[in-house]
């Protein structure tokens, strides 16, 4: 008999079925015993008695089976249908009980025990959930940019060279020569600029950052976009739009149970999210905390939660563009607002009150690239293959850049970026 | 107005459009100048005249510029369209003449030296063309797999512990400790079979090999799959001949512009892909050649060729699978045949002679991990998070692993495997 998935025992009502999975949970009552089953696609609730619940309470949580059994429509299971008079077959004992009791309905270990233990750990439904919602968010983003003409591209992680920032690099042992880790593929998106117009990459990037908080990783996924002949970077920040309108579009249409799952309400994007000066908004939170800020070269995070509330408050937003941020705290290729030197013509969007874009127009002109750096005390040693896609002609360009466990954090509600990243990388953490 | 794209040009005959993009190359004539200019979708031949070509000529290869002018139909012109009348519009202007000329159907430089300027190398059609293909290839490898039910996964590149096979790997200092880059994502792809049942990764892997061949990188993209619940790793070669056919089709459908300019015929993925068991095929290359091959725990590049002609030969196929390799030259997660146990479960496929794929069952009971690293004097110490997934039940299961370069270098019959990777990582190459 072939097997089904669970998502699949509403249509087969009355019918004989052989379903498979780990053995999830079990609860036995006076003459019945209430069996779950874990699939990838949910959970089966069997019923058995006698000799067949008899067998179930032999097994340990989980050992994977299959069971044949005949479909009831039941108001009390869970997804409404149930499987009865079970017949059960064990294809794989685990050698004792799970590190981490999955039948919790939220897990109770802490998260380090969790995370050490994340063979295990990731298999609680709401773990499955959580990284459905992320995938289906990648294969959203890739649509959006797809059907925007968008072509994909896979960069390097391994480089030579100089570094984009010149501090917080990884070092890699190059056959004896010495190489770095990737912090972003900026200089390479912009480059293929010159070839593909737009394209984009959903890739793992690292960071050397000492920091230990609860939103940065030392190596994340970025979702990057880049495109060329753009007059302002207003035409950015509508395809950033896109982006996470189909990103939500992807859950959406990708992950339905595991919203259902986790209780979640999508949020809707507006057709222009609204948007607001840096200088304009730092006026209103001192003017609204008291808070000295005006001058500030940067918002703090407790300055973005206010403007997240602000632009909820005011537009019923959970998204909320901040342009115009000052050039000195953005990076050398970063072009400013015309008319407005000192300002960027650059942009972050806020979700909730956290930072989850960063993007603007970049300089386009080889002579701007050389007194951006020597502005900055930079040479152009080292990004020599970088700037000749610029003495080669390159037209206005701008994109911008994603972090995907920081999107699904903030989706889910998730407290710690860890429990959005199937094996996170921190500072004290490189297993498993 | 509106600018549209050079494939777009053949639906606005007698209309003015604007065009815009790289200026590709000029032949002036006694009274005419053709002059072609480059976009993300193709080339725009424009024909100049009087005081426009004047401005034309003056201009460098590569200049970024926009046209307006009149849509006529033209059998002489490479689309069957070009733009008359034109009215020129210089966007950017490069420093110089590119470092390589563009203009050439195919370019004349020498691979090194179009490697180090890939800023201007990669934006000829042909390299455009590949790189199409190859973004094609990975688009229709996801829509196969989603089509099959699969989850994508994102798994960390930074990893500790211990390494898959001991050796060719490249060390990071991470924070002062020693981490290394993911070979492969094996580890956690099958760990990932625990909570999804069916995964994939399209991410970049990392080799320390100190080959300096025409088909080896040092960091590449691979296009990975693992599943569980099989029967035998047949299912494991039905799904990546799903995944093949789904990357032909990925190509025919997004790249059919790049396939006609590269002049390719897409191959057929029979129905069934022919299979040859390892120890026949020895018997087979051994009587045709006369060559002491069988015994010999491994196919040289030699007899993959003629296995590849001989697939050609008798079934017509671009592809056949090889199969039952001997367990000592596979690594220690390989599953054995049934009752064959010095044979591995596992197969390659090869397409037009070349291994493309490697795959097959993996062992699955956390016991007979042990008793595999244990008969390859290795220990468990380091793999205890991988070991985890066993331990905690896992069904049968097995997957696969395709070279994304190896696979457009095979199908756009590049000779080496550099002209299929936008920025090759090779012992001598880390920049640009």
């Amino acid at each position: 008999m072939e097997r089904i998935l669970s998502s699949e025992l509403s249509a087969h009502i009355g019918e004989h079925v052989l379903i498979a999975g780990w053995l999830h949970h079990q609860r036995p009552l006076s003459k019945l015993t209430f069996v779950l089953v874990r699939d990838r696609a949910g959970i089966t609730q069997i019923v058995a008695s006698g000799e067949a619940a008899a067998q179930f309470a032999a097994l340990l949580p989980e050992t994977v089976v299959s069971v044949e059994g005949r479909v009831v429509a039941s108001a009390q299971a869970p997804a409404g249908v149930e499987l009865v008079e079970p017949t059960l077959t064990v294809i794989s004992v685990p050698v004792g009980a799970p590190t981490i009791a999955l039948a919790a309905p939220v897990l109770q270990e802490s998260l380090p025990t969790i995370l050490d233990h994340a063979a295990t750990g990731l298999r609680h439904p709401r773990a499955q959930a959580t990284f459905a919602i992320s995938a289906a968010s990648v294969a959203g983003f890739r649509a959006a940019l797809d059907a925007a003409g968008f072509t994909e591209i896979m960069s390097p992680k391994l480089v030579g060279g100089a570094t984009e920032s010149g501090a917080s690099v990884f070092k890699v042992d190059y056959f004896g020569a010495e190489a770095y880790l990737a912090q972003s593929p900026q200089f390479y998106k912009q480059t293929m600029v010159g070839v593909f117009e737009r394209v984009y990459e959903t890739a793992p990037v690292f960071r050397a950052e000492p920091h230990d908080t609860v939103r940065h990783l030392a190596e994340y996924v970025s979702l990057d976009a880049e495109m060329g002949f753009i007059t302002d970077y207003h035409e950015v920040m509508a395809m950033a739009r896109e982006a996470v309108a189909g990103m939500l579009a992807g859950v959406g249409a990708r992950a339905p149970e595991a919203v259902k799952l986790l209780g979640l309400t999508l949020p809707t994007v507006p057709a222009v999210i609204p948007e607001i000066d840096f200088v304009v908004a730092q006026g209103m939170i001192e003017a609204a905390t008291g808070e000295k800020v005006v001058g500030e070269p940067d918002l703090a995070p407790a300055h973005e939660r206010w403007l997240g509330e602000w632009a909820q408050a005011n537009y019923g937003s959970d998204f909320l563009f901040v342009t115009g941020y000052p050039m000195s705290k953005r990076p050398f290729y970063t072009a400013p607002q015309a008319g407005r030197s000192a300002y960027s013509a650059s942009f972050d969007l806020l979700f909730r009150g956290l930072e989850l874009i960063t993007g603007g127009q970049r300089l386009h002109r080889y002579e701007d690239y050389l007194a951006a750096l020597s502005a900055r005390g930079m040479t152009s040693v080292g990004l020599e293959g970088y700037l000749e896609a610029f003495a080669a002609g390159m037209p206005p360009h701008g994109g911008f850049a994603i972090g995907l466990e920081r999107w699904t954090a903030r989706l889910t509600g998730a407290a710690n970026i860890r429990e959005t990243t199937l094996f996170p990388r921190d500072r004290h953490r490189l297993t498993p």
